[in-house]
């Protein structure tokens, strides 16, 4: 039996930070004066009401220069889903994404009509299958910068290169269909620069709340000239792209969570790889057949995650012993766990079933310690060994006898 | 010039709770722990997630005990603009809507095809009109419970039974149009009982903005059997219809709001509509020449409300004249004031353009005190007289002596 809080006397191991994230107490500070004194419609004539005006523009300077972007190309929206819906509709013309791409991607382009692009077994793009696809009717490419499930980090610069080659000869054969190229930059912020530039991408998505910001808070970038459509019409506020009245300390918020992962971002990223990097040699250790996926290479997966499978084994029960013991990890993207279906991600990539139902992501934050990652490797550990000897299984080689 | 906070020795009176509200500090204290330590994403699998998860839903049911609903169809969405977009996505079939309707209604139901219903020179229905506009093909018709700009509240049962009446003709008469009845009751729960069976609706939106809640929070409640369709697609969440993260701190920061509301509702209805027509008295009493619009009877205007216009007169100069009083009024609803545009909801009850020009909306909240609305009232007549003799104008007839 588990409680809220945990047991008494165990120290509450949370490692599931790419679900979600604690507002930083940064953020909170800054947000709380809005949802107080500073409440004003942003959009109403008086003194009070344009200070709140100023505090909102002048967080979206803020994120848009965390960015390398243009105030006026950032529209503030209520998450990354949205904000990846509102990518998604900019054309009807075919879209391709990745197998491996979130929910809210993938659910917006399948409704508008889409090819589904194939990845590797470590989830990085298959390039020859995507150049393949990239056919004359294509109007939109959207890949996720890191995959939040096995952590693979795309190479969006050839991504990007492929796209421009793609548009010099759709211009030189006189063709007129524009492409877009929109990456869905949530699960990386963390960890990876993201200037959108850099990137080359023509949209980009961020979201608050994966960044130790607040909930429902997110921005879709737009590189100038992409005459983005509204999904939410009304008052006209984002210059009409997005309306509804703004969510001012949700922005101020925001704001005050990318700096500081801009600020913390290179050192964090070294700090969870090594903590990430050291959990999964315990892990690796105690149980050689334990299969990692991802990237093999540090830099191409993202620093703080680690996606382990104990094949044979019921991720479930191994999270309700560690929840028991106050480890918190969950067993894929938290959306796909709550359908009680099989990851799509660990499908794409070719995971056995077994591999697929004995799967644990792990996701290491600010707040880790490596206090917690040992701690949390011998938990790991012993709620396999648990596992494994209640189906008869061998802990040390993986086998069942029987 | 208008500092920020008002000048010092000046008490700062907001009358523009239409507009904005703060957040109550009971809604602020239960949102807090959301934001620290209950941060945990709904859908993760572990105890901490599930705890999330539970108050979440437990929100979900006090808000549809509060309006004499069922969990189930409660959607809880970012705001009330989208909770409108989301109602008149219902169906592709012809919308009709009051031409006063707000900005998310008119702009949602414009982009999917629609016919405007007139309104009568205080804002309620041209009942006849609606009846006669209540075609076959008519899908779904959307009707805001009250106004918030001149605070018409419409007759909402009757409305129903209209409609009601014409579901029974096409049930008769073997035609399967289905007509669906949607409310935006945003501007009305402060003052009106809102509950869906009395109501008669088919679908309502509420804000938690407008009722001492946090911004960018509302829901959509839709009887049973009315198959909504997303406009945010991803990972499943509101039973599909709403995907994203849950804003849980939103969501019991509604909750806790709209119970409040409730609670204090007929007290507080009582309390405001006695100082508005303090207000109001004293205001006609120093400028008979004045123009209040909205219905004349009580019981047929929001409570807390006033829209008075003094033709001849510059209502943004009003405006920044009371501002540096501390005096903070709007000049309609702030969407319209922000886009600069004459009033659509003014242009629908046929305001002359002067009318137009120079009204003021002025809500009371629940912070409102009578020392506040007498000593408004006395900084509102003062700022009119300055202006009327700025311009030539004689302050007691209205007349421009030139």
């Amino acid at each position: 039996m588990s409680g809220y809080p945990p047991q008494e006397g165990t120290r509450s191991i949370y490692l599931d930070y790419a679900a979600a994230t604690p507002v930083a107490p940064e953020v909170l500070s800054a947000m709380l004066p809005y949802m107080s004194e500073i409440f004003y419609n942003p959009s109403s004539p008086y003194a009070l009401a344009r200070k709140a005006k100023a505090d909102y523009e002048d967080a979206r300077s803020r994120l848009a220069r965390a960015i390398g972007a243009k105030p006026d190309n950032v529209v503030i929206c209520a998450g990354a889903t949205e904000a990846n819906n509102l990518a998604l509709n900019v054309s009807d013309a075919k879209i391709l994404v990745p197998a491996t791409e979130h929910e809210s991607v993938l659910a917006a382009a399948e409704a508008k009509g889409c090819s589904i692009l194939p990845v590797h077994r470590d989830g990085l793009l298959d390039m020859d299958a995507f150049q393949r696809a990239l056919t004359p009717e294509v109007g939109l490419v959207s890949i996720s910068l890191a995959n939040g499930e096995i952590g693979a980090i795309q190479p969006m610069r050839e991504i990007a290169e492929i796209v421009e080659a793609e548009r010099r000869r759709r211009l030189s054969a006189g063709e007129n269909v524009p492409l877009y190229l929109h990456t869905d930059a949530s699960q990386a912020a963390n960890a990876l620069a993201i200037n959108v530039a850099s990137l080359h991408v023509d949209m980009l998505t961020l979201s608050a709340a994966k960044i130790y910001g607040p909930k429902q808070v997110g921005l879709l970038w737009a590189a100038d000239g992409i005459a983005l459509r509204p999904l939410l019409r009304g008052g006209g506020q984002e210059s009409g792209v997005r309306s509804g009245t703004e969510n001012v300390a949700g922005a101020v918020g925001f704001a005050e969570a990318l700096e500081l992962a801009t600020a913390n971002r290179a050192k964090e990223a070294k700090r969870e790889m090594r903590l990430r990097n050291l959990l999964q040699k315990r892990l690796l250790a105690a149980f050689p057949w334990a299969v990692v996926s991802g990237p093999k290479k540090d830099k191409l997966r993202l620093p703080g995650l680690l996606h382990i499978s104990y094949p044979g084994l019921e991720a479930r029960r191994l999270v309700i012993l560690l929840e028991q013991e106050g480890v918190s990890v969950g067993t894929g993207s938290a959306c796909a766990a709550s359908r009680m279906q099989t990851s799509h991600v660990l499908s794409a990539i070719g995971a056995t079933p077994e591999v697929a139902a004995g799967s644990l992501r792990i996701t290491l934050g600010a707040p880790t310690t490596e206090e917690d990652i040992e701690k949390a490797a011998e938990l790991i550990s012993a709620a396999v060994t648990t596992e494994a000897e209640r189906i008869g299984m061998d802990p040390l080689t993986g086998e069942v006898d029987r």
